[in-house]
């Protein structure tokens, strides 16, 4: 079948097969299927959907087209996260050296920010001299090593994937439920953990705005890894409003190192050890979640869990001083308070809004290759269901230009509504999807 | 609005504005918009769907794309026709001559063949010395000069058509309504004519298999031109066997001379005067069709309309021996009849295998730019509702290769059935839709 009838056979509706897939997806990384009618197969898919089996021939056919990971000869089990993006959203700062201290692998690769969303290789590389970019060599001998490894996604891996993500970013195509889900677990599976929680943010601050959305993706990415042989959860968390308090770059690792040392916001922190208690799940180390919460909490109490930490910057090249000291970590030239313009609670907190005034402010990025500064950012001081006072501070803006403190002092006004009432507190974890919840 | 989002716009099922519509379609020619986010958007438009005001706005940024004819300063009212191509359309060959022999000039660009349909320029090259290929200053000064023109399209009118034509050809979306009406539509508005009759064809050998798709592009095509103030009347004709009985190039050239000597097989004669009458009607020449029709009967019996052909063909340094002398045109090698594999009515003959079938010996192409064999085709003997004794000859094969030979005789067999029970006569004007018609 010729690239012209697969088109034609998505564009009508019909289910395409593995082996069409596939070779749609090898002649495009290829060179062989021209962007053009990529671009056409793109839409088709996003108008006219895929099947669960065609979304999970579609994540192994990305995955086919590069190098997996072999983590097998390092140990038994090795667990990995995702988060979907949201904003505030430092979870894999606390999580994965939680987890790792406890002796569960961690080997996760991660991504950078982009819109309103942040990206966890950006916080740590406001750590000095901290390395994102590992050969796959060090990124295996650092898991065997430490236990513990967050780095860059390799170039070997999934390289479809990239491509396909360029194409629909010019053609009004990312916004696809199989595509996101394909997109996701290739990444996932390609780089060999045998289980992955999927931290899927469900809200304004989210690519899912709502719970059905978020539900749709989860039990599809569910659904892949058990096809394709992973153990995988699925934990839909809140993102109406940031997670914890900080939002941007220092600020989020500051907040982290806060955390690991047993003084992080509690939503952040109870958000991070669900997470956590989910690998463990996974992995058979605990037979319920509350224990894993316990056995995390015990890392936190006990210092393991920052020591871990300290282990995995300073393996990769980071100066651990920096945690030691965040003051080290770089400094906005404005820190500046913003007053409530209200007496009342705060009723909602719109968490795109602060991830793009914080992209806005110079913590995000517009386009991919942007450069970022890690010294700026929001950092909230009250969150929904708080109360205030006129005047009071609501939250701290950290600026490197005049002129953007202003625009960022405005546009984080127009993000929080009050009430006179003491409004319900949001959920912060909404369900949670295990692989034998799915049918 | 930019292109992503304007692709966005009508993946999500909106109308698309004028001003948006227009930016794509120059972009794409400036080369602005590339390939890509065109052929999403294409996928988008073929599957979403596009209002008739869009459909009129998109002809009419293809029109803008390029210079248009001004025919104003040669008559007050020139005519044209079209047909969405078939098999044995030889109409124009017929229907030109015997307008423009009345006085209606007849200004008109054709097509060549392209799959299983034939085209009126490669019929008409069959004749030696014939030139299609006209300069604009030719095309004007022959209508001026003779009344009467049968020109390739020229490259300056609609270009974006060509560049989207060769687009949707390899992203499997050329069979959209929308998209269909605006590239007929917006060659004949950029040629110039007051009056364009659509020939839209019905049935097996046509590009509308169904009666109800057929109708939707006539309407959109007439409602096309009223919202750029041309007159447009589209005559349903039928398509499920070929028209008249010749289907090549030379022998369908022999058909139409017949045709204009008073000798042409029924169905194609009173096909080509019912088209010719819509003409002269909507040229104000006559009142009712009849009128029309007697009119153009008169320039066979007269032998105006031959002297017409004879004309143009002169002017467009045809030899006009090949027209006088018929067996001067290129003849096949092998001219063999295929005998009756039953006694019975001929109860179908599917065009669109006959079409296939000539191509298959030379007459039509694969793809643009194939060479043409004018002397090979098909001449059939008996018509759907003929009765024919086992044995007796069905149709000649004109042929240049014994191979070839032998695959036409078994795939015209299977394309042809049989009853015992007389067949009702298949229509041969489904219906005619006029502007006046169309809400």
């Amino acid at each position: 079948m010729n690239a012209v009838e697969i088109i034609a056979k998505k564009r009508d509706g019909q289910a395409l097969t593995r082996d069409e897939i596939n070779a749609f997806v090898q002649g495009f990384v290829r060179g062989d299927i021209p962007d053009y009618q990529v671009a056409a197969w793109l839409m088709a898919v996003f108008l006219r959907g895929m099947s669960y089996e065609e979304t999970a021939d579609l994540t192994l056919a990305i995955v086919n087209s590069g190098s997996r990971l072999d983590l097998s000869g390092i140990a038994p089990f090795v667990a990995d996260k995702h988060s979907t993006g949201g904003v505030g959203d430092k979870t894999t700062l606390v999580v994965a050296p939680v987890v790792a201290a406890t002796g569960l692998p961690v080997a996760k690769m991660s991504g950078r920010a982009l819109g309103f969303t942040g990206g966890t290789l950006d916080k740590l590389e406001s750590i000095r001299g901290f390395r994102a970019d590992l050969t796959t060599e060090e990124f295996l001998a650092q898991v065997r090593q430490h236990g513990i490894v967050v780095a860059g996604q390799s170039k070997d891996l999934a390289p479809a994937d990239g491509k396909l993500y360029a194409l629909r970013d010019v053609t009004a195509t990312v916004d696809s439920m199989p595509l996101i889900a394909a997109s996701i677990m290739s990444k996932k599976i390609a780089s060999g953990a045998n289980g992955i929680v999927l931290d899927v943010k469900v809200g304004r601050g989210a690519f899912m705005e709502t719970e059905e959305r978020a539900v749709e993706l989860a039990q599809t990415m569910v659904r892949i890894g058990r096809s394709l042989g992973r153990r995988v959860t699925a934990v839909l968390s809140d993102m109406n409003q940031p997670l914890g308090l900080a939002v941007g770059n220092a600020v989020e690792v500051k907040e982290a190192i806060d955390a690991l040392n047993g003084r992080g916001p509690k939503d952040f922190v109870e958000h991070s050890l669900a997470v956590g208690a989910q690998m463990l799940l996974l992995a058979g180390r605990v037979k319920m979640a509350d224990e894993g919460t316990a056995l995390l909490r015990a890392q936190i109490v006990s210092g393991a869990g920052f020591a871990k930490l300290k282990e995995m910057v300073a393996a990769q090249g980071g100066d651990t001083s920096y945690l030691s000291d965040p003051s080290r970590l770089p400094q906005a030239r404005f820190i500046q308070p913003l007053p409530s313009p209200q007496t009342g609670f705060v009723a909602s907190i719109d968490a795109r809004e602060v991830g793009l005034t914080a992209a806005l402010l110079g913590a995000g990025r517009q386009k991919k290759g942007d450069p970022v500064d890690y010294a700026v950012g929001v950092t909230l001081i009250h969150k929904v269901g708080s109360r205030i006072h006129a005047g009071q501070p609501l939250l701290t803006i950290h600026a490197n230009s005049e002129e953007k403190l202003a625009e960022a002092q405005q546009r984080l006004l127009s993000a929080i509504r009050f009430s006179d009432a003491r409004p319900e507190p949001p959920p912060l974890i909404h369900r949670i999807l295990r692989d034998t919840d799915v049918a």
